[in-house]
């Protein structure tokens, strides 16, 4: 935990923005694996995390906004669990690491809020994403599964974006720790994929127990592909050619909860041919050109496109792509190459506060999201400010399905070389992510440096592991 | 997935146990981290996985027992979900595989469902563990969350166990493979233990990393502690100092969701003190007695007693327990020492079937649970079978909380030296498990032996990591 005062400041923010009712923070319990007892790696609730700081299943948190004061709500152990657990702090002893002084058994919650119900308060509360939880509040607020799952406070909401999205000296010194995990976990990737015939499981496996050796549960999923093509590749299960490039994206989170998020693409074996470093170094000047325009004031969607022009001209010159660049960018035909958005706010969650609903965390009344292919992906648009930490995570792929359907409907036919986009189809992809903080004047690039360019790349790779 | 004819094979033995009405077996959703798109590793429900052999989110299955026909219901994908994660084989060629020709996609279920209730069919379900599905099921049976957690059908849940608690051959093989991860991860963990001075964080964060590289997530969180008397120690945040043990308690699953389970304890730095030899010695020799113990028509109640009767005799020439040894066992004095079973059934659930009652697993109508402090913890009571696969995990543990309770309660006064075993406060436990199946003449321990005794355990740290 940060010290108490973190929390009893960002609970004084948060009644600055709500004036009336109070605010319910439903932590989390333990997620079953196979059977009840049986459970997950547990992560915390990120915003009960956020505003009371405790790690630990089965607590919730009231802030009254009527009356100013804060409540933690849980169970204390006894004898039995001492037992098989060891000695554990009790209720009111971890409610004062978060500066709460208020504190209840569990039981108590339902009874503040049947009064708090009986008085006609507005009970805030987020949205959910755990049946658990769903079925908590359908007990504590006597309401259906259904009118919890709409029943979250769009007020509470937009409080929670507009306090969140900043952050602060502290958490970026934590997302600066996740991205130093993702160094380790990255560099050992790209050792182990140095290695021909080795099965991607391995590897992934290997890269996740870094993350849980050094810090918490990984961030998200790994995804580690030699068929970097498919965007969300969850299969591990080809055994590592040369002649093919090998996408890792994985992060690691710390044990705050703070996230890291980086991709890497690197030649099996550990040489760039010509054609795979052709086409990665149009992905790296993307990137680098992307990370460049950031500062305050600029839309994330403008930077986006910046992106996309150097993938455009890029492809261009490598043949791939033909034409006007001007009106291929205004036609949006690089979404054939890179049919995602440049990337995504990061923080507690690794899509940051993408529960809450991603067009309140990424868009606002200045900048609505795109309904067009490709772009409608794009998780951030709008203006960035001082305190931002976002991604940047440009790529270029050959997706046989996709490549079929655009050509069969005629789609961009003017900016795109489609027979030479055929002898590509057995590429796979290419995509390279780092994590950027908006500063007062520009940009900074967190965590250690994580090898990049095709030298640093082969560098790493002469060392295998 | 195991050829089809396994699973034709299952529902057929199912079918044979149940004569009316449709068995309704969910499969699992994926099962949120901190937003809903962001998951952890997929773990399917095991006892669809026994039946229908799918290890994908989202499907369900149906056995009509009035009408000897299978279903299984899910959802195909579109050109999107192909863009984003590859392309994906379809219901009906899924459910071929094992062996189902009725399919739908997933909202027929619910219209299935309705009908037959309409023609007033009982409609079994098994008790359920995750949210999301008591959600799910409260939406397809029209019943409150609370109805669905007390539904279950017990003449369901007694089928099951009767099939599943008998392993087949090539289930038998599974659970060796996720041994033989063990074996690699038990290992590692030793030879990284021979190094004082580490945390104990990097060592399970490691071991992890391998189940997850070799086969499956762990089997349930690992637990790997200095302060081994603390039975379920799931902090891993203490510097390794020589002079003290390290218990790890950790297994893996296979892609199949068959498990292991394996406690192994070993001297920080690599070497056994003299005091650590010996109480170290006495709890190989309970786990050896137990398994040795082991063939089908014994009951396992006994084998426990078997054990701890090796327990009090070794606790006694070393000066920790006193007076007669048959009537020490009678009072159950061992329980201060060992406050837990001596094992469970294992299976596709590490703890098999647990989520359907224990109960119903561990014992039956000749063998009813003990209710007294220690042997009520004993999973597993019940006359053995041959193709039982269970675990044999004696250990004797110096639990500070617990000896000041007894002491002060002057319970076991006449067989424990308390001034001896207060001596020992700051030992903290032993454990030492192995996995064994029950065959028509005896046992078998499964998988590639493990370092076990004195001289193997310290064989194999001489090599540290």
């Amino acid at each position: 935990m940060f010290n108490k005062e973190v929390y009893i400041k960002r609970r004084e923010a948060l009644k600055k923005e709500i004036k009336s009712g109070i605010g319910l923070f439903m932590g989390n319990v333990d997620a079953s694996f196979n059977y009840p007892a049986n459970v997950y790696h547990f992560r915390q609730d990120s915003h009960f995390s956020y505003f009371f700081g405790l790690e630990n299943p089965g607590f919730a948190g009231i802030i009254d906004f009527d009356n100013d004061k804060d409540y933690i709500f849980g169970n204390d152990f006894d004898i039995d669990d001492i037992i098989w657990m060891g000695v554990q702090p009790k209720v009111i002893d971890l409610a004062a690491k978060a500066g709460v002084v208020n504190t209840g058994q569990y039981e108590e919650l339902g009874k503040m809020l049947s009064i708090a119900k009986m008085e006609s308060k507005t009970i805030h509360f987020l949205p959910t994403y755990r049946g658990e939880t769903v079925i908590e509040l359908s007990n504590l607020l006597g309401i259906s599964n259904a009118d919890v799952k709409s029943g979250a406070s769009e007020d509470l909401i937009k409080a929670v974006v507009k306090l969140k999205e900043i952050k602060s000296k502290e958490e970026v010194a934590e997302i600066e720790k996740a991205v130093d995990i993702a160094y380790e976990m990255h560099t050992t990737s790209m050792r182990m994929a140095a290695v021909p015939g080795r099965v991607e499981q391995e590897i992934a496996g290997t890269i996740e127990g870094i993350s849980l050796a050094l810090g918490g549960p990984v961030s998200f999923p790994i995804i580690l592909s030699q068929d970097g093509q498919t965007l969300h590749n969850h299969h591990h299960d080809k055994v590592l050619e040369v002649g093919r490039m090998m996408v890792t994206d994985a992060g690691a989170e710390t044990h705050l909860n703070y996230t890291s998020d980086i991709t890497r693409t690197v030649p099996v074996g550990g040489k760039f041919n010509e054609r795979q470093a052709e086409i990665y170094q149009i992905v790296v000047d993307a990137n680098m050109a992307a990370i460049e325009a950031i500062k305050p004031g600029i839309k994330y969607r403008d930077v986006h496109f910046i992106s996309a022009r150097v993938l455009i001209e890029g492809l261009k010159k490598a043949g791939l792509m033909k034409g006007d660049v001007d009106a291929a960018l205004e036609a949006e035909a690089h979404t054939l190459f890179m049919p995602h958005g440049l990337g995504h706010m990061m923080g507690m969650d690794v899509h940051d506060m993408e529960g809450l609903g991603e067009n309140y965390v990424g868009y606002d009344e200045n900048t609505t999201r795109a309904t067009s292919f490709g772009t409608a992906y794009l998780r951030l648009g709008k203006e960035l400010k001082p305190g931002f930490v976002l991604t940047v995570e440009p790529g270029i792929y050959f997706i046989p399905d996709l490549i079929d359907k655009f050509r069969s409907e005629g789609k961009f036919e003017d900016f795109i070389n489609y027979d030479i986009v055929e002898t590509y189809k057995d590429f796979g992809g290419i995509r390279i992510e780092d994590d950027i903080l908006v500063t007062d004047t520009g940009y900074r690039v967190l965590g250690k440096p994580i090898p990049k360019t095709i030298d640093e790349v082969e560098a790493v790779m002469s060392n295998p592991l």
